[in-house]
């Protein structure tokens, strides 16, 4: 009895983000570097003119308002999504969340029961495992094959050894900018619907899609109707992750309960900021610009990672989407490096990125918390000039590794 | 095995004004009636100009930002709280979360293990038992006195019988009005203390306290500091429910674990709301707009609860703060009326609600969910004309009851 913090508050861990930013702040400070920062999970870019003034005709929608979200905007993702899966979900099938973060939460507590297990496919997104943690369920984690694909039969092995009960994953994926092809759904799908589970597909980086291919989703496979929930959401697309919104698509009993959590939960996302997205999702400069985001992250793709293929001990597969690479440097493990008068072995993916922070002066993710120790994750949503130097600073670090 | 949702989502109560919406949409459908609503959990107000103003401004900040919130909001909170309870919180002890809600659910997760119990003072904020539940803890409910005060003794008892960890109460009250005079917050915070518990002081109703009295705060308590947790928010004192913003402050390491939770449940709340949460904090011109507010409703108050008074089986209390009257109906239980050729038992609060919409027009909250059957809440923020209209109509509806 007293006063201690619950052990699921003591459990889960912070964002994998948090001890790099120390880092990148006493580097910087100690030694006075311009590091190059190629960490961040959002777009360099920003909402057109037209949304903005939007937010702020929003702005006297500031009683509350239902809690599924704003009508005309589910009315308006009722056509984006028939447009762009293929399927449609009534209005009333969709709800308007604070961020995918707070739909995978509830939705966590509206399919889990406390102990059951949930698959999440690797590598992952770090909040997958947290969200489940945080509905009392248990994270299994489905490893991929050797190119960061789906493994189907590792994943129906898992389902049945481990009784899972929901299937999370994100496609394109982030960290690794796969792309799951429609046979590689259908095998998904086949499982899903074969062991009666839930399948969760996070589709957020689905307007970020490279070199011709085109973004499927398994909502679009027969027979997903009953199983699978969509999560989406502007903060990508339109570059506004600070303004928190989200949304759900899936059997209408599923949204309902989410609803009725939501109510007690946080009433529903922001009301000015859900008027704008009305703007948003139905205007050619805003689609204009997300083009244009995409164009430019597919050029950095190709620049950057043909780059880290030339290193010797880096390899990575080529992103089809999203704005990351997640190459491998398991070859360069075992190497040692000297800062500061010190010298330092490379044994982890954090090792390796304080290395790079040390020795490149560049900023990117360890693979450990997406599930991948051996990895390192680079965002390539900035411009072209950070890119190409921060290319330049790795290969020359890497070159000098003893 | 299969598509179920899960127990919880089962469990979790709607939100007690669905049904009366519903009920309210089919009397003006049905009969064309014009109902005098006196449900509104929110003030009839809106923000200031510059406020609004702000918020557009605020729409540049559209990347993620921390997630304990804008240091600079938590800096004016700061001294928000240090001018008004008189206890200095640093910006690290405060966090921005989704409205009260959010607070309080994360909150929850934080200070309960699953199967243990939180005290909740009756009547309370319809939501609260449910935030125990979604933490898989146990509402347990302590009964106030005749006059809806705090009752300490039976406290003491519950906290001891029942074992209880976390104690929630809200002061100036929703439902009741009833606000906790310093003596009451002392016999509390000296059980919170003895009995090393942690206390929630939700105190969103703060600025609107009636008749001179000054709104007291349990966190101003010596000793208080390591117990006490204050939820608070813009909402109802800037007239801004529907953009989603409230506050917690606290011991540090419950701050801390809030923070790394919400950094998985939501990331935080809206970057451009908490922007012009900076002004409206510090605008003479909002500050003012709530004291007119607080007038208005004061003059509300006394007019309805004297009107109330005076019609016969209705006893109300006078609210000293918030905006909602709390009157007890128990002797009008028993009572049958006539509608639409049909007869109609009152036999509880439900009964009486519809009682109400069917023959006075006017639509209020039953008791029930706020765990005082017998009871009905009409809110008070509203126009003075329809305050005496409502009036009117329920003297005349209760004068022909049989």
């Amino acid at each position: 009895m007293g006063l201690i913090i619950s052990r699921l508050a003591e459990e889960i861990k912070p964002s994998a983000t948090l001890s790099l930013k120390d880092e990148v702040g006493s580097l910087e400070k100690e030694y006075g570097f311009k590091i190059l920062d190629l960490t961040a999970g959002q777009p360099d870019t920003g909402p057109t003119e037209d949304v903005l003034q939007a937010l702020w005709e929003g702005g006297k929608l500031h009683k509350y308002g239902p809690v599924q979200g704003d009508p005309e905007l589910r009315g308006i993702l009722s056509e984006v999504i028939n447009r762009e899966i293929g399927v449609r979900y009534e209005p009333q099938d969709i709800a308007i969340t604070v961020g995918v973060k707070s739909g995978i939460d509830i939705l966590m507590k509206v399919l889990l029961e406390p102990g059951e297990n949930a698959g999440i496919m690797a590598p992952f997104w770090v909040t997958y495992p947290e969200a489940v943690r945080l509905a009392h369920g248990i994270p299994c984690f489905v490893e991929s094959d050797g190119a960061l694909k789906p493994d189907p039969a590792r994943l129906r092995k898992e389902v049945e050894d481990r009784n899972i009960k929901v299937l999370l994953y994100s496609s394109p994926s982030n960290p690794s900018g796969v792309v799951y092809t429609e046979d590689e759904l259908e095998e998904i799908a086949k499982i899903v619907k074969e062991k009666s589970i839930w399948v969760i597909s996070d589709e957020i980086y689905g307007a970020c899609v490279f070199y011709g291919r085109k973004h499927r989703s398994i909502l679009s496979i027969e027979g997903m109707r009953s199983n699978a929930i969509l999560v989406d959401g502007p903060s990508k697309r339109f570059g506004v992750p600070g303004w928190r919104l989200g949304y759900v698509a899936g059997p209408r009993e599923v949204i309902k309960a989410l609803t009725k959590l939501q109510g007690h939960i946080n009433s529903g996302a922001s009301r000015p900021e859900q008027y704008a997205m009305r703007v948003a999702y139905t205007s050619e400069k805003a689609r204009g610009a997300t083009e244009h985001m995409r164009q430019r992250y597919e050029r950095n793709a190709d620049i950057f990672v043909n780059g880290l293929n030339q290193i010797y001990g880096i390899s990575c597969i080529k992103p089809e989407g999203a704005f990351y690479a997640f190459p491998s440097i398991k070859k360069l493990f075992g190497a040692k490096y000297e800062f500061a008068g010190k010298e330092y072995p490379i044994k982890t993916s954090v090792d390796f990125r304080n290395f790079l922070l040390r020795k490149a002066q560049v900023a990117a993710v360890e693979g450990a918390p997406f599930g991948m120790e051996g990895y390192i994750r680079f965002s390539l949503a900035t411009n072209e000039e950070t890119i190409v130097n921060a290319l330049g600073n790795i290969k020359g670090a890497v070159g000098e590794l003893a």
